[in-house]
């Protein structure tokens, strides 16, 4: 097994047969932790799965396809005779990390933002550009941010048949998207509120929660339109994600894209509401014909039976789910849609652990 | 005083110098309480306040303007020598009773969905279309639907200076809009939770609250994108109605209008995302400036300094609140917004009360 041939200069070598190695880097962290239970579904995949996070977590035992496995402390000789290392670290451990990983040969899956932008690092969804994880010169595949994959998936299919040209988002963003500190922030305010008659008055939510955790504004009883970071021109870094990662990974970098991100008190579980605008006519019915035969997608659109996605029936699930399917009445080039996705799920663990098959099975067919 | 010379034929006799009688009809309901709570603040525009409900609460003692003011029953009787009736009660006591109010002299002010889009019944937001009151052919006017109000002003400023082509709407509706049921639900389903890791498996949530009440869905820790009822093509009805009122407040029969309304786990106040398209370029600057200077808008729109409305900071006041204004990067006619009002006050009794005080001072001025 070796990545010769396949243009990249990447990749681990080993023996015909042997099943690749995989490195999960952070596997203690909130999605690391959801990476160890699709590993565990998905047994077939991987020789040794080593786990490695920071040195204060090394000497830990977690439990991955039913047996005990001892992280292992972040170095480069941790990732010896590794083919495929997933990275579910924050953007400057992966800055400084993946490139060791592709040094030492093996092909670096990183969930962060460090490389998502990066012309000579692909962004990938197996579901829409499988074929752009063979070509990485720098030995890493991104996998896009959580808010994007959350649509993208579903996206690309109706792009395939009616040619996108326009997406206007609007986002329902759930507190894990902050990691762990998001969630107890919303419990620990929900704590204080539940059993009160709070959220009818100016700024009563405000004066009782205190803490407001990672959040600019209370996130219980509350929706706030603000989601990562102040960019230019009042834009801020998560819908700049959608914008530039939704045109990476269509292949369209003249696709219009505007998003406006929103989080709700939420705990997992993205949801979007998209005006899409395509090139052909489209029609509902032919929308729902694509989206049901759609890998990735569940197509759950019957109002009339009550049937829409929602996060809480979503959540803990793989595909994007999409309901509320309507044609603009003012346009028949246009669709509007509602989306949930589970943000730990296809919107990080998931994606990362498929693009991390797609490169294996390359690897393996190269032997 | 007198209605005649308005070209309507309605509206009560009065002596000079009289001030104009109200009646308030739904005085014991949610937006009837909010009512009084405003009608309080508003002390020199009326005469006598007559207090009118279903016979079961008629005797009940109600504060207003600091005096306790016994209930009456619904009757024709009740409206004798009124002037101006507001009415918020269900649709079909609308459908009955405000006819009734009109023919005893009475201008009705509805704020239910029966009158709406009659077009013998002018549909008013004072900020945007005052004229429109004067010309009422049945002696009704309607108060438009909440999730309408919640952005009409600001978007009716900005229609003035730049010429609105196209609005695509994505709303996050608090539970107060469905009334003491939703407020229940919510509260009742939020208890059940608090305090539990809930929120993370599918159907966890599902299967804890029980009762959906008047939701389609849980509403505790979700979005349902489902509000009203199911109409023709996949719309709802409260999406349509988005559509319908923002063309007929605006004077602008083909608006391109379109909305997804989603329902969210907050109390009070509406926030919605508008992406708003114009016939002329705009510039947020110039956007800024027109909205500072709007009555009844509030410009909240300071990213940098953690400035933009909120549900929680909102609720319990009167303007429409405007942030997040951002330029469409691809399209120099369109602008991103986010805007938050209290569903309860301009999204019902305080728009419902402006109405009635621009009637009252037609009546006055035609004395």
């Amino acid at each position: 097994m070796s990545a010769a041939g396949t243009g990249t200069g990447t990749g681990a070598g080993g023996g015909a047969g042997r099943k690749p190695t995989l490195a999960v880097v952070g596997a203690t962290g909130a999605v690391g932790t959801v990476m160890l239970g699709i590993l565990s579904e998905r047994k077939d995949v991987w020789g040794e799965i080593r786990l490695i996070a920071s040195p204060r977590s090394a000497g830990k035992k977690l439990t991955v396809r039913g047996e005990e496995v001892e992280v292992v402390a972040l170095s480069e000789e941790a990732f010896e005779d590794v083919d495929v290392a997933m990275f579910d670290v924050p953007d400057e451990v992966s800055a400084q990390w993946a490139p060791i990983a592709a040094a030492k040969g093996a092909v670096a899956v990183d969930n962060s933002g460090a490389f998502r932008m990066d012309p000579d690092v692909p962004l990938v969804v197996p579901e829409v550009n499988p074929h752009a994880a063979r070509i990485r010169p720098r030995g890493i595949i991104s996998n896009p941010n959580c808010t994007t994959l959350s649509m993208i998936v579903a996206m690309g299919a109706l792009h395939a048949e009616f040619g996108l040209s326009e997406l206007i988002v609007s986002s329902y963003q759930a507190v894990s998207g902050s990691g762990k500190e998001g969630v107890d922030t919303l419990r620990e305010q929900i704590g204080k509120i539940a059993g009160t008659e709070l959220g009818t008055q100016p700024g009563d939510v405000r004066r009782v929660v205190g803490d407001l955790g990672p959040y600019p504004a209370p996130i219980a009883f509350n929706v706030v339109p603000f989601a990562g970071s102040l960019k230019e021109d009042g834009w801020t870094s998560e819908e700049l994600k959608v914008r530039n990662e939704s045109r990476k990974i269509l292949g369209l970098p003249d696709l219009r894209v505007t998003a406006t991100c929103v989080r709700v008190p939420v705990v997992t579980t993205h949801s979007l509401t998209v005006h899409a605008r395509f090139e052909n006519e489209v029609t509902v019915a032919q929308a729902h014909e694509i989206l049901a035969a759609a890998p990735g997608v569940v197509l759950y659109d019957n109002p009339a039976a009550g049937e829409f996605p929602t996060p809480a029936d979503v959540v803990g699930t793989d595909p994007t789910w999409v309901g509320r399917v309507r044609r603009s009445m003012d346009d028949p080039h246009a669709l509007e849609l509602f989306v949930c996705g589970d943000n730990l799920r296809k919107g990080a663990a998931l994606n990362t652990a498929q693009i991390a098959e797609v490169v294996a099975a390359e690897l393996t067919a190269a032997v």
